[in-house]
């Protein structure tokens, strides 16, 4: 009844991830006066009192989709599951709160694998200061999966959103790009070379970052605090982890706006560049599109330029223009390429 | 490194899916001065304003555990996976005012089928009046997963919990039970005959109510109101998801309470009755161990007996004791029987 043997059926892949979120979702109506804001961006947000707003996001991680166990320790991956909830929360300019924690688990695994990953889970509840409040376990017939819900605050009004973003603002990201993604064809390529020889032993001090990065992320607290002090409000905001490219579409989409981003100014690690040459990648291309990065990437009005400029934790990458002058990349030659939305798994599979 | 190969590891199983959950959960701190009540209930609860509190509850469904497509139309699936959420939050005492709903689907399913996935949580949407804000859509590499979150509100204070229940408490429980377990086995046995004969028109009209109770369940939204009416306030109560036995134990376990239950006394449809017959299964097993009926259980004050007594909506089935004195069913014969956890995965392996 439902194989795709019918001709006349609909691929999943011809929408697309976002395509086939915006068609399912496109009906779905807000009646409730508690809900600021639904489907459509990094978070929902509801109305709590009349000094603050909750912020609800939501994520799903499937072994062989999103993690491999053969390189990804279970306390690592516990750690990685809330981090990348509690980036969506940052991502609000919120503050994390609580989370839930739900996972589907097969036989296979002992229950000590499990404690590993509730360790990791609880580290990261921890470092962050968030509640493990709830959740639901149940057996899988087969592999992993975790559902992460994160709740969070934010002072009424002060939630950002991808929308606000104007014409003239600038274009700011915190960190450097690209690292996560090297991580893994690091961990992909010793996982290939350890089948052939499982004696090998790998010196991976050149690639520590990109393994932290892809193993360890963070998700980037101090950034909503830091632009506070610097006195800067970002018109718009989201984080990273589909890839530059695609975060900068999804706040032109919502916004209304165009952008030009330039390539001489996208934050790269000597480790990213170095590694990109070893592998024969273009590091922009992996910057755009490698995705899991969790970094902030917002805008700015121009004012705020001073407040910004000699920041090491942030990088000026680019300008919105109007709408109908699109959105594209400056290249370092001076070339205009327009921008594509390429999330993670369509560069994985490209290769 | 995961493979439960050694033989110092424990396994899942030898935990039990609640011992698994209270083993991995029990380090977990409280430390945020909103979370009113963590993990251990049937939502979590927050502090929102001075006079409502925030109810979070989530749940994991997966193809091949929770439902099977061949006789699960995706549209009721969709309608029972946002229903069995909402239950959780009417055990609060709550209304219900927000879902997210994550998905993961394999290639298999064309975009028509998750229109229809889609069109079932809209529809209970509608019907409990929840806004749908959020979620995550994403490839699976087998079948499909459903995972919702609920968000509802309560009148600060007003929120019941399993732990409130007291000695001479009358037990009592809505509607009736076992239908939705019987209706599995209905379906299971339709599924059998269709494999070796499928043009057989199987005439499936004395099963009507079984069937709908398993396809198209219903959350007891009307409960909460129906007490408040009455002027009674439970003093604990639990949905009916895992079958009477492992609720009522849940109470006596958070209440530190004993209770006797009443074989005579549990409600149950005739067709209930009639299918067990022909089935020759036992009645009473199947109310205490087979699950997914969605009715409340709850507890309350002696005192309260005359504005419960005739109420076609509720039955009362049993009183709280001292703790000492245990957790049994007293038969229709008058024995005294321990009563124990039974969940719907349990019973369904013994077969």
């Amino acid at each position: 009844m439902f194989e795709n043997k019918d001709n006349s059926a609909t691929s999943i892949e011809s929408l697309g991830e976002f395509g086939l979120i915006d068609h399912l979702t496109k009906n779905f109506k807000i009646k409730q006066k508690s809900t600021v804001k639904g489907i459509g961006d990094d978070a929902a947000v509801l109305a709590c009192d009349s000094k603050n707003e909750i912020v609800v996001t939501t994520d799903l991680l499937l072994e062989g989709v999103h993690f491999d166990l053969s390189y990804m320790p279970l306390k690592h991956l516990g750690y990685k599951a809330v981090v990348v909830n509690l980036s969506d929360v940052f991502a609000m300019n919120a503050e994390p709160s609580q989370i839930t924690v739900s996972i589907a688990v097969s036989n296979r695994f002992p229950v000590e694998a499990l404690e590993e990953l509730y360790a990791g889970i609880a580290t990261a509840a921890t470092m962050y200061n968030v509640d493990v409040i709830g959740g639901d376990t149940t057996s899988s017939t087969r592999g992993l999966l975790i559902s992460i819900t994160a709740l969070g605050t934010v002072a009424k009004g002060e939630a950002i959103y991808r929308s606000g973003a104007k014409e003239n603002d600038l274009l700011v990201v915190s960190g450097d790009l690209g690292a996560a993604y090297m991580g893994l064809q690091i961990l992909e390529r010793e996982k290939e070379v350890f089948k052939v020889n499982p004696n090998s032993q790998p010196d991976l001090e050149p690639y520590s970052y990109l393994i932290e990065r892809q193993l360890k992320p963070e998700a980037r607290k101090d950034i909503p605090g830091l632009l506070r002090e610097l006195g800067v409000k970002p018109t718009a905001m989201i984080d990273i982890s589909d890839g530059l490219s695609s975060e900068i579409l999804h706040i032109c989409k919502s916004s209304k706006v165009g952008c030009n981003l330039y390539e001489d100014k996208i934050p790269l690690d000597p480790q990213v560049i170095s590694t990109c040459e070893e592998f024969k990648l273009d590091s922009t291309t992996i910057a755009l599109s490698g995705g899991e990065d969790y970094e902030l990437l917002f805008t700015v009005k121009t004012e705020d330029f001073p407040k910004i400029k000699a920041n090491p934790h942030l990088s000026i990458i680019g300008h919105i223009t109007d709408e109908n002058e699109g959105v594209h990349l400056i290249s370092r030659a001076g070339a205009k390429i327009p921008l594509i939305a390429r999330g993670w798994n369509a560069l994985s599979s490209e290769e």
